[in-house]
């Protein structure tokens, strides 16, 4: 019934005098001295087809009343291009249609955007995704949902050959408030009573560990009620892998392979293995972030030491608190404007410091605010340790160590685009930098509630060697926790689970102090699951939204997600959230509260 | 540092003297002569591990601590068992380990109750869901997850390997309040809104045929909030497919090589195809029923003719008034007894009917409550129709032709029940009957709304030589649909959908008369993507749970659900739902209205 003998990627002279059907939509249409040329669009490529009134008057009167996005079928046959027009920079450029039959399927209306990658990035991207289905059209989209099929294929492939299972877990989990905010679904059985969706298989795949799977993994949906942001979408999609008897060797050799698989099954892009791994400590002192981009350098240095006895009192009275003196030398940024410097330093105070030292090395002297204090020595020191000669830009942070590293961290990262924006440092977002970051400490001391919490989650289990200082020093111990690290980006973790009941219930109410009532309701059948043969076991999770952004090339997670909801949670094209009937409301025994004030 | 050598599925003689590690979980523990046999279960298989005293008597003693289910390590070395002791049912039946090291994982309780499939089988359901991590143990369950993934896999690499790309749709949709039950999720940032949870990507995959994707598929997780039974959940699997440009005939070939190649890598099992087809109207005359199982025969026959001029006037009336006697012979099914000719009548009750007319041919002669008032020609007649002989019973139903196919169509099935009891007929589930139901009716008459309703969905495109019906008599109109049955089950069904706004609109308005503003609040940004090159389309789904139990020899899907809520929607493991905090509520802008009365 429907006639197509090619699709529009694939005809060439090899086809001449041919008689041939395609279908698709009409991407332009154009009128050469009376000829009608239609470039015909399906998903894999563009075919011209003419329409020549000389020919076929009739025919060519009725591709005249078609307008570009319109569904048309075309049967025609294969002719050359006359010499001049053939289009090299198409796969069927040599040839053209001579149309013998036309069939309109759809017309369309004039589409409130142009469609092609230039254009469409131009326009405002609440009208992208009113019209998602316009939108979805340009080439580059259909790029990106391509990538994301072949990239999901590619990790279920890689983890079937691996022996692991998918197995497929509920969305409707139970609430746990003290996490990050979930979505919570009234039951309508149960009055009064709520599912909240699955923030993460987590709690799941550990038992499926308890029920002897050995190896899992999938493709999940999750879902997290956060504040949205350009990487975050309500819902989301994890690759998530669990396996037991597995160490953090095995996890690291395991997903370097996945990684390698993915990039050559999507880029043809080999990979080298194993990948760079670094302490959170180091992270922190070299790059000052547990995320590094590693394929630019200017490190931090640690200038503690130099300012120890210095006669500057900040950088003294800070390494003399146990504080650190950070800096970094951004070569050749001597140019900064004062402008420029000014936005570095509102950075550096948001996160906590109390301005932005730096020496600018310009016309043979050291402009800066804070050298006058310096000795000789000192400058002395300080132009070795940081190599700084004629054009350089050194910043400085006197702080705790972990927010002197943070600070500087991120005006790293600043001072980067700054120079890429000079032409002076090129960052090529095709140049893979994969890094494991590890060693994290297993509890951080929060401040404000003054105690201790778990740095990444509650079962990640602490480095046998430090097990010992859990009661004495808990900051002290290191969980044995990874993160995968590509570009300044965190493309996931995991880490090495508890499996010892004895060890989860201490951690759970001795060091992260949780009522032991609260650890009964919330996580009472997990301990149980681990009285009954739990075997040894950890895995890792990552956003595969995130990679495939990467694997594209785009910095919105939302480019590679057919239908993402805005920023403030709304589906511009269906048109959701809304009110609903008072019925549907009676059903599931709620009722709404609005605030007088609508946020 | 786990160390595994081998797996407990692959040590034979070939291994024989070889020094091996094995990890896994106590299978059983049995003492012959103060010598330790344990065997070893992993996920792949069992080897018999000895401990004996004689040899390293700490070893030994450690063992004897060891209780079934707990988690442990073994090295140990291949030797031959002893003549007379060779398991010839297992793989590993040749060899055991002679254990030289042991260690102890993690230390089991009992479990509440026995881990093998007969034992398991006979525990209430309840406590297996309660201990799902200890049922999933049994090797049932175990093979049932490697089915599922088994099944999932090989459908996503057929569909990629005919150019189909999977593209995730959101869960998060929006309220559709006309439909079947859906479960609503509040938003936190607009208050008194609600999402709803996606009850199938019917839109979605519409929407992505408007985007020219052409070639859609997604294993993707449906919310539905109905009330469930052994084949229903909260959420389910769907697998989900669209394609543009394609004809019915496209889908069946589409399907039947997805079908070939699932039974193929699952069951390795030849289906033959094309599948058989009938019109719903022939499966309504000869099974009653619109998925009709059809391994065994016993089909209705239709005597409304033969009774037409009957002196019976219960028959002829029914006649008369346009109704149809519809009967059929339950071969050698006349020993029923009372209870169960009861049973069937309260059936046939319960559909509608006032009583089951029934002849039981014994003894050789017709007992039967009706049979007193037909003439000699009429049993004669039906004798001859229904090929009537000693030891047969033979139904009756005289109602609207819908219904007494209904009524019959169930008895059909209870009465092979009750046949496959007496040994009388055989019915295997490995006897795979797959069927293309075709030519449903486009819309089907509401008598309690009074009006016409959609069989299926408003999306179905009328087959073209009836669309002149819509108008004059709609009930006439065959819809596009159709579905694929097996075994009595609907496996899945599909149409090709309209993608002509026009006929859209008109079937919303004008045919289902759904008012014009509910039409654009609920389907305008579909109407309206019709109007930008909407290709034609048309697709299937089908439910991957009751495929996967099928595969599975199962009848309840929550076999081959990993973590299936009750009957009452609940989570016995985890504890869901639940109450949740004020906090939570407020957040959300609603609040719990408990009815005074718990349901």
């Amino acid at each position: 019934m429907m006639k197509r003998t090619h699709h529009c990627a694939q005809l060439t002279l090899a086809e001449l005098n041919s008689s041939v059907s395609l279908l698709g939509w009409v991407d332009s249409i154009r009128d050469h001295g009376g000829i009608l040329f239609i470039d015909l669009r399906d998903r894999k490529g563009i075919t011209q087809v003419k329409f020549d009134p000389q020919v076929n008057a009739a025919l060519a009167a009725q591709a005249a009343t078609i307008k570009p996005e319109s569904v048309i079928g075309v049967d025609g046959v294969i002719v050359a291009r006359p010499d001049g027009t053939i289009n090299k920079t198409l796969p069927t450029g040599a040839i053209e249609v001579d149309a013998t039959a036309l069939t309109i399927h759809n017309l369309s209306d004039t589409p409130p955007f142009p469609l092609d990658d230039i254009g469409g990035d131009k326009v405002n991207e609440d009208l992208r995704l009113t019209y998602r289905y316009l939108d979805l059209r340009r080439p580059k989209m259909r790029k990106n949902l391509q990538v994301r099929h072949r990239a999901a294929k590619s990790i279920r492939d890689y983890f079937d050959s691996q022996e692991f299972i998918e197995v497929e877990t509920p969305a409707l989990f139970k609430s746990t408030p003290e996490g990050a905010r979930e979505y919570l679904v009234p039951s309508r059985i149960h009055p009064g009573e709520f599912y909240a969706l699955s923030q993460s298989p987590q709690q799941f795949k550990q038992i499926l560990m308890v029920a002897g799977v050995e190896k899992y993994f999938q493709i999940a949906r999750c879902f997290r009620d956060e504040d949205l942001r350009s990487d975050r979408q309500m819902e989301f999609t994890q690759v998530d892998v669990e396996a037991s008897f597995i160490t953090r060797e095995d996890v690291y050799r395991l997903f370097e392979g996945m990684i390698k698989k993915v990039w050559k099954d999507v880029l043809d892009i080999e990979i080298p293995a194993p990948f760079l791994r670094m302490p959170f400590v180091d992270a922190m002192n070299r790059y000052g972030v547990d995320k590094p981009d590693m394929r630019f350098g200017m490190e931090l240095t640690d200038l503690s030491a130099t300012f120890k006895e210095s006669a500057f009192k900040v950088f003294q009275g800070t390494v003399a608190s146990g504080g650190s003196i950070k800096a970094f030398n951004a070569k050749g940024l001597a140019d900064l404007t004062q402008g420029e410097l000014k936005a570095l330093e509102d950075i550096a105070k948001s996160l906590g410091a109390k301005g932005l030292a730096f020496i600018k090395a310009e016309k043979g002297e050291w402009k800066s605010p804070i050298v006058k204090f310096f000795s000789d020595a000192e400058k002395a020191a300080i132009t070795e340790q940081l190599a700084i000669e004629e054009g350089d830009m050194v910043f400085f942070a006197a702080a705790p160590w972990e927010k002197a590293c943070a600070i500087l961290g991120r005006i790293r990262l600043e001072a980067a685009q700054l120079l890429v924006k000079r032409g002076k440092m090129t960052i090529r977002a095709d140049d893979w930098k994969f890094l494991w970051v590890i060693d994290f400490p297993l509890m951080s001391y929060d401040e404000e509630r003054g105690g201790y919490a778990a740095t990444h989650h509650p079962f990640t289990s602490p480095v046998p060697e430090d097990v010992e200082y859990l009661d004495s020093d808990p900051k002290r111990v290191r969980g044995q926790h990874y993160d995968l690290v590509l570009n300044g980006m965190e493309l996931g973790g995991g880490s090495i689970r508890i499996h010892q009941p004895a060890l989860q219930k201490k951690i759970f109410e001795e060091v992260l102090k949780i009522p032991a009532d609260v650890v009964e309701t919330r996580f009472g059948y997990m301990l149980k699951a681990f009285t009954y043969g739990a075997p040894p076991h950890g895995g890792i999770a990552f956003g595969l939204d995130r990679m495939v952004a990467l694997l594209c090339g785009t910095t919105s997670i939302r480019d590679v997600i057919a239908f993402p909801k805005t920023q403030k949670g709304q589906d511009l094209m269906a048109q959701s959230p809304t009110p609903v009937t008072a019925k549907q409301l009676k059903e599931l025994h709620i009722q709404t509260v609005i605030p007088e004030v609508k946020l």
